[in-house]
């Protein structure tokens, strides 16, 4: 991935927020908090890669990272709210409901959905129908109650499920295979991948997202009794019987489905990379982001 | 409009109703409640009668109007919400907060949303890229921070505006106008308006738009000392520093005001008529919707 890739989707993220035209302060502080402070950029960094390979348009390449970006913004600030997990910081600031309150932060995440949706459409606009169909049922099926809005639900009412690992799995894929989903399959799409490479991706996608919310879910348990107890929004997943695959397998068992789960993920891209060279740059986000995520929470 | 729209779209809301996978209890419930308590589908029933008369076949039709009126459902529950509008029932039962939560609600919100872009796509998918491109634009537009989004955060701070009429208007028009503006230019949209229809098109939606939340103002304020007094979400546009026109400009100059809009919203409906028969259906919705609406708060 080229080493511009993140300035080049940080200043898309400003450029595309949402809240150009006059509107209410609380509202345009909570946009401009969320888009000032990003993350790693992950999704939109695994979007643009894999945009830039199968020869997206630079401008639809970047509005459609922004899209799924946005679309993980708004998953943020509405797990965040007090009715969900009542989270006090996020990326070291505080909480946007915190600051501007819960009405700005719930208009907030709908105008960053909207410009999402927006985006995705303008991205795809010029592509024959069978592509849009194919992109317009993607989001129906990732983002709605079969994806992330189910999972965030089920996530919720785990302490009423059997909490299982299999329970905890199975909220993981809705909602963190989901958006990995949409990052992989969205620019794929116009490479015409057959059955079986759309098979192995969306494997690869359920790999990745179980081992990124398996990680976190480390994270909050190791970081529990340590630097950041105190601190209102870390290691509440015991507290609020949330499902964690550290607290149903134990940290040890835990760290070993992580390592499976990498291994997993990089024998499918070997698979995807005989099949084609196209998939060439799934193995590079690999290597800059799992791995050392994975590395992160080992022993 | 045919006698059977009504159970036409009752039935298309239920049959495209997200929610059909194995999801938690209460955001089912939550998507149960409102979609088998419809209001008077005045936006859909709007949709469906323009989308028949230019011609968009059956099945798409009514995706369209349960797209509209899913978008209209989702930002009922959002303003119901006690961090927005704190209401108590809604279309005779108990919001769906006080029902089953305020995360299930919020996230019942996301996928009526989801579901709502998702038949657009679809109801759009055949059309050329240049319609495809207007009705994203237009969604972008209408349901952002520039309309719905903006208008109920804007709603939301009306105490701290001048608290003129012009600012309550400006208000009913990103709320109100805009679905408004969705209903009537969605499928006016493969009709080929031209510029001037179009801007025809556009006043009368802000004409009606205005109408309806000045309808609804007045209403508000005229039964706060009456029969819904001691019911919590009524009257509530006082107390709460609310947009409402009958407030800022006293009841008899508001009833004045909607006169006039019917008035304009008329003649432009005669104008667009005269233009071409294919706007005929205008005069039709506006004398069975509009004007009895304007009518049942005249003096």
């Amino acid at each position: 991935m080229k080493p511009d890739a993140y300035a080049r989707i940080r200043s898309a993220l400003v450029e595309n927020c949402p809240g150009s035209v006059a509107i209410n302060s609380r509202l345009r502080d909570t946009l401009s908090l969320v888009a000032g402070n990003p993350g790693k950029l992950v999704r939109a960094r695994l979007v643009l890669a894999a945009a830039d390979r199968h020869g997206l348009e630079r401008g639809a390449a970047e509005r459609l990272a922004c899209a799924v970006e946005y679309f993980h913004i708004a998953s943020l600030l509405l797990d965040d709210l007090p009715c969900m997990d009542d989270a006090a910081t996020r990326r070291g600031l505080p909480c946007a409901h915190r600051l501007y309150g819960e009405a700005a932060t719930i208009l907030g995440a709908l105008a960053f959905i909207n410009r999402a949706y927006a985006l995705a459409g303008f991205a795809f606009a010029a592509y024959p129908s069978e592509i849009r169909l194919h992109a317009t049922a993607c989001l129906d099926s990732c983002l709605g109650p079969s994806g992330l809005v189910g999972g965030q639900a089920a996530d919720l009412s785990f302490a009423q499920s059997d909490r299982s690992a299999r329970a905890v799995s199975t909220i993981a894929v809705r909602k963190t295979g989901a958006l990995f989903w949409l990052a992989v399959y969205f620019p794929a799409l116009l490479a015409a991948p057959s059955a079986v490479e759309l098979r192995l991706l969306k494997a690869l996608c359920i790999y990745w997202g179980l081992a990124y919310q398996a990680a976190d879910d480390l994270q909050d348990v190791m970081l529990d009794g340590n630097e950041r107890a105190g601190d209102g929004d870390f290691g509440h997943d015991g507290a609020l019987i949330r499902p964690n695959l550290a607290h149903v397998l134990g940290v040890s068992a835990a760290r070993s489905r992580i390592a499976r789960l990498v291994g997993q993920a990089f024998r499918t891209i070997n698979r995807l990379d005989g099949l084609s060279r196209q998939w060439s740059y799934l193995g590079g986000f690999h290597h800059e982001f799992v791995e050392p995520m994975a590395g992160a929470v080992a022993a």
